[in-house]
């Protein structure tokens, strides 16, 4: 098995140095805090987000062919839960913090159609659940009631859906560098597939990283 | 003061003729249904909706310099408001039916910042009015409750919102085609603040007709 990995790699050396003379690399990367807060797509970079992060430093910092991005308003989201003393300086120089050109980017007009209906069924959505709360109440206290009723009418009016200035941000950053997306949020993996962003199943993420620092010593000429 | 007016129209007829070589006429006009159902605004026309459209009519074919346009979808709606057997044949030359290029269209990306901010703010709106909904129950029937709820719920959601197809229908056309918007609805006013586009207030709309027939006849060199 061994032996046929490294012909493989052999073979590939020499496909890719064409490849890489090209100038589509480095390929952008835009990330998402949920990378490294959600439990189970950090899982394979450790067990608390500051692990996950360290771990993911650790990986970039032997990539030469990607770019980390990440808007200012979620890498602030990051600092919140990782603890800061721990992460290596390296962070500023590897995650690059940059704002998309909110101003300058368009985004194609049939998308409101789209945000507009999806936005309308949530709104009655919501209402039929705070309708089912108030019939409830011979039922149940009205404490209980109004935090059970806060769970669905969030998780209804919420969930897979851009609701947040950050959740912008990514996305128009994404679309403005042409970057790579990677994030554990259906909401924006669904606004992704409308504008046309790449993106990558989150939990693949540690295996593209391996893969780039495969490639990165193949093209520097440096055997892992 | 008729011959000051007479005069004052003299004087007028010169700048107008030099103005009209141009070639910025026929301005295009989208109209909402708002101006013939909405009582406030269409008292100016008539008692009823198909009176006022009746009365818009009458006046739109003395007019050569405007054009007027709706979308199909308002359109629609307006049909649901006039007895259809009433309405002059003219309806369907004098007022454009048109659905915006929406797949070509485009629109600033930071539009979708405030959209997403204004349905953020009214969403946890919706919940606190739910919330409420529910300490009631002590003081009133469920059913009284939901009915004020469905009241007060829909009021923060909607109001001063894009909320339909239809809206953005009317917001693209009057994009597409470099339109005046007249709408009586305040969400639609906002949106075309928002997008530059070009609106009057709607209890202005009778004088502008006026005003554009005597532009018209001065035109075509007839007196009124």
């Amino acid at each position: 098995m061994a032996s046929k990995k490294s012909r493989k790699e052999l073979d590939t050396t020499k496909s890719l140095s064409n490849k890489f003379e090209g100038s589509f690399y480095p390929q952008k990367v835009v990330l998402d805090t949920s990378l490294f807060v959600n439990p189970d797509v950090r899982k394979s970079f450790g067990d608390t987000p500051t692990e996950a992060l360290e771990a993911f430093l650790f990986l970039a910092a032997q990539i030469h062919i990607l770019e980390f991005y990440m808007p200012p308003s979620i890498f602030e989201e990051l600092l919140h839960f990782v603890e800061k003393d721990k992460i290596s300086e390296d962070l500023l120089l590897i995650l690059h913090q940059k704002p998309p050109k909110k101003h300058e980017l368009k985004c194609p007009a049939f998308l409101l159609y789209e945000l507009i209906e999806d936005i309308r069924e949530r709104v009655n959505k919501g209402l039929r659940i705070a309708e089912k709360a108030v019939r409830s109440v011979e039922t149940k206290s009205p404490d209980e009631i109004i935090q059970d009723l806060r769970r669905k009418y969030r998780e209804a009016l919420r969930e897979g859906i851009i609701d947040s200035k950050e959740d912008v941000d990514i996305l128009l950053l994404a679309m403005e560098l042409d970057a790579l997306l990677i994030t554990a949020d259906q909401g924006l993996i669904k606004w992704a597939e409308k504008l046309g962003i790449k993106w990558l199943f989150p939990e693949k993420f540690k295996n593209y990283l391996l893969g780039a620092i495969k490639r990165s010593c193949l093209l520097t000429g440096k055997s892992k």
